[in-house]
């Protein structure tokens, strides 16, 4: 069965929007083995809305429409889709009566506009919104079947799962191949040297190997197809844990997890407790490791230490050492983790200090250099790390390098210095 | 002129990245008054990479090729497009040569897969990378000219600035319409309501008023045509005139000013000085102020209190007022904010402290609550807001109340509680 994704808007082609509806799509699709083979996006312009809906109803069997179904005078989704099929429009008093509801509810005046988003081909079956006033709906067409769903991700996301994804799963015939899929997460290795190190894994017919950058770590996608669900298992687990004898400890996980849910997993699971120092990435390890629902368990809080001064006077860091080597220095460094961690009683403390840029470098320490520090009751260690990013990259990076420095730690590794490689890898 | 905007990579139809490449090179071609009229992507398979290279020469005049240049297995895109026009392909020796030197600079070994970048299309004009192994090209097939350019954010946007984008503006002819479009970013009402408000705004001729949501803000792109620029400017000013008459501050910012760029400028200018006391948000607002190069002259730097042991021991909230009114309280908010203000020698600071959930609600302080507070030599203000969001949703929507806040406060205004409709906008 082959789908495919279609979203519509001016804002999506003027560039205004980063379109993350098709991927959620798509990877739905996944999930039950449906392929998609094309992404496609138009304005809100009937004759490219026209144009687009009869080449997707030509070349494939399911189509996922997204956008255009809101209240505002550029939402035309529906009422072109009923024209380009030869439907007529007619109104949904279910729906009507639901958004006529959803405002009272809320307590606010319906407008106008509303009451337009029950209007629906004739002849579809209307999907239901929970978390919104505009209905979606389901349009066989003949050759193929049109799913429209808001472009709203929130609404998106309770409509393809609830409504639009058992449905398609209905239509699948049961005598197709079975598809599975992993996805494992790295950090510390460049996609080429990623490449090259796995270059005889992943050769098994039947099993192809994706490689992905999602700055700073880069994901491994082992796909396996077979012709029955146990074969498919099995050639993926070989193929994953192929890759993951190749690469050790640089897969830091499989699935969904992040590095911090990661991390906080596993300082849950030892009832140890973390605290963070931060200067260059001014909050940004304390927001993601809060991020993670639950987090109270182990992650005590910090310090943004920004100003020389909130080192001082809230991590203890003294002036002398601070006049001494400069606030971004192994000693600054080690004491921002200490401060933190006496100050926050916990088991373990990160410090981060460094020059994101893009001023602020000297020949000495140049724009890039980045000390980080983790301390324990076992003591203190530093490690210097150049890191030639733009101003974000280098806090993301730098943030990832220390959460996966407490990982290593909590599984006695030694710490990893990441190493890049900066040629075209997509 | 016609654009299309072409990306190809399994990883975007199986959904595992968000294709951010076609929004910018989008937005990047509006810049020069080009617009998109389709957005495409296909996966790494050679006969649909051949379908969409005939389609798009057959209705575009300019097309923009991301991804597959890459060396590992599944790049194709130059070996296809070279096949699809009936061209060699053919070593480009300055391109083989850079990318010798580049491992030479970088101390690493060429792997056998690098030197396949240096094969491109006979006849095309090769476009230097100068930030990556991979060369892009510009192949002119009689219908339309093909850009094709990696995938690597990073290499995309330096060939597309430097390379690509003067190539298409040279190719403009001087007879068009021009087209001029602003960015008005909104903070504190729906998209709904926006529309209402804005019912009567750009309904002149030639003015098109476009809304956006990108949670917590609403956009609003005004795009204005006319035959000569000073009449498109003319006209964009005045639709622009009209919506800041209509909304007031509810319009924060024109243009890529976020947030917190727009606070820390205000800020700067007054020569005044923040400090943060986040609990619920975790760092997240220092994170974002620190995201904005030379914040260190405005932001003082802050304490993530998420247990309360350190709004005790690094706020000096009392153990009493914790007990008493519980963490999330106008009276801890506030101790908080005061504490960040005190122990940070800033002018102003601000505190959260709420639930985020998905857990910790009671009848009482249900999941959503949260207490933001604002401390400043006049005196500490707080305030309660109940945001109906996701983990994630909530904290990013109290960051930016939080920032908000303190805008309107150097403004003079009074603080905003934002209101949301929860309706289909898109």
């Amino acid at each position: 069965m082959k789908a495919e994704v279609l979203t519509i808007g001016d804002e999506l082609l003027r560039g205004e929007i980063v379109d993350s509806n098709k991927s959620f799509l798509s990877e739905k699709l996944l999930g039950i083995e449906v392929e998609t083979r094309f992404h496609a996006s138009v304005n809100d312009d009937p004759a490219d809305m026209r144009d687009a809906f009869l080449r997707a109803a030509d070349r494939s069997e399911i189509v996922l429409v997204s956008g255009g179904l809101g209240p505002t005078r550029d939402d035309l989704t529906v009422e072109v889709l009923a024209q380009t099929f030869g439907r007529a429009l007619v109104q949904h008093e279910p729906s009507l009566r639901r958004i006529e509801e959803f405002f009272a509810r809320n307590q606010r005046a319906m407008s106008p506009s509303n009451a337009k988003q029950a209007l629906v081909p004739e002849g579809c079956e209307v999907l239901p919104n929970p978390v919104g006033t505009a209905p979606g709906c389901m349009l066989d067409v003949g050759r193929a079947v049109f799913f429209c769903m808001p472009g709203v991700p929130r609404e998106l996301y309770r409509m393809m799962e609830e409504q639009v994804l058992p449905r398609v799963a209905a239509r699948l015939g049961g005598s197709r191949g079975v598809m599975r899929a992993a996805l494992l997460r790295t950090f510390g290795l460049g996609e080429s040297n990623l490449e090259d190190t796995l270059a005889d894994v992943g050769r098994e017919e039947g099993v192809i190997l994706g490689f992905r950058t999602a700055f700073p770590d880069n994901f491994l996608r082992p796909v396996a197809r077979a012709k029955t669900a146990p074969e498919a298992d099995a050639k993926l687990a070989r193929a994953s844990a192929a890759i993951e004898a190749k690469l050790g400890p640089l897969v830091y996980t499989r699935g969904d997890e992040t590095m911090e849910s990661v991390v906080g997993r596993m300082l849950a699971e030892r009832g140890l407790t973390l605290a963070t120092a931060e200067s260059c990435t001014g909050g940004l390890i304390g927001a993601r490791l809060t991020a993670v629902a639950g987090s109270s368990r182990y992650y005590r809080g910090g310090v943004v230490a920004y100003a020389n001064e909130a080192k001082r006077d809230l991590l203890g860091v003294s002036e002398a050492l601070l006049r001494e080597h400069g606030a971004v220095s192994a000693p600054v460094a080690r004491a921002m983790a200490e401060g933190a961690r006496a100050r926050l009683g916990a088991d373990l403390a990160l410090a981060t200090t460094g020059i994101s840029g893009p001023d602020g470098g000297t020949p000495e320490k140049p724009v890039g250099l980045v000390w980080i520090a983790l301390a324990s009751k076992d003591g203190t260690e530093a490690e210097q790390m150049i890191f030639p990013f733009d101003r974000e990259r280098h806090r993301v990076i730098t943030a990832q390098t220390a959460l996966d420095w407490v990982r290593r730690s909590l599984l006695g590794l030694p710490r990893l210095v990441p190493r890049y490689v900066r040629g075209a890898t997509r």
